[in-house]
């Protein structure tokens, strides 16, 4: 898919298919993670991939509204140091999304509300906590057509100053 | 270009040419600065545009690393409310900087260590600040050879737990 397309093009998307993500798109979407640039260079950003049923349960217990974590096939936690910049992690997440979105594949973030569920469920260092969570997944027939609404350009944009 | 192309082959990158950006590039970057999902479809990004070589100049003044703002023809402060995550302004501006690669501009983000500063040279309202700012142009012909490694990707990832 041509990159502006797949820019213009992808929604969050929260109802998947069953149908499993195959290994080798699972790979580019999480290179498409690394490659992501960071301040410094310092990649802060570490991916935990929970594909089980149990696991993706247990996760979504830590998420308010999460649901869809159990549904998709795959969730791709981002991690990031305590002092980590959830602005990277942006990056890398976005990468992720649309890297995903030129093979088809559907996701959306999903916020961890309970962040020490989350780190506990996760197993995660002190050290580190939980960015968002990804969830991915081939998307439901219905919500290819679902859409939110977008503000007009000309109500975002300011010129030399607000 | 390709999307899983543009998604790994982007570098953030401080030295530019010269030769301004097209207004229909610029167009193209903000559309999609506009289209990068947010939390709860909040719409938190703000986009101020900066190419005059004193306002430049101005908001440079405010970063530690900041004068490649100056030599960059375009810069693009991404503005949210106090309130507003980090975390959506990082898909914002990574749409933004993807775009602009496509069309073989390159990018780099810069911090605005003096956040206000940075509020007052861009009249920002108080319920507003700079999450980030970024420099957009052709790169200088010996910049397209440098790169940051990345880690490998067997470093940053984990399956089912940490």
């Amino acid at each position: 898919m041509n990159a502006y397309t797949c820019i213009r093009s992808k929604r969050d998307t929260r109802a998947y298919q069953t149908k499993p993500v195959p290994e080798d798109t699972l790979s580019r979407i999480l290179q498409a993670g690394r490659m992501a640039g960071s301040a410094k260079n310092l990649q802060p950003c570490r991916f935990v991939v929970l594909a089980e049923e149990a696991r993706k349960k247990e996760l979504a217990a830590c998420g308010q509204f999460a649901t869809h974590i159990v549904t998709a096939p795959v969730a791709v936690a981002v991690v990031i140091p305590q002092d980590g910049r959830e602005f990277d992690a942006g990056r890398s997440a976005q990468n992720m999304m649309l890297a995903a979105w030129a093979e088809g594949l559907a996701s959306c973030p999903v916020t961890m509300h309970d962040a020490p569920c989350a780190r506990r469920i996760l197993g995660l260092p002190e050290t580190h906590r939980v960015a968002i969570v990804l969830a991915f997944g081939y998307p439901a027939p219905d919500e290819r057509r679902r859409s939110s609404p977008r503000l007009p350009l000309n109500d975002l944009v300011h010129h030399e100053r607000w």
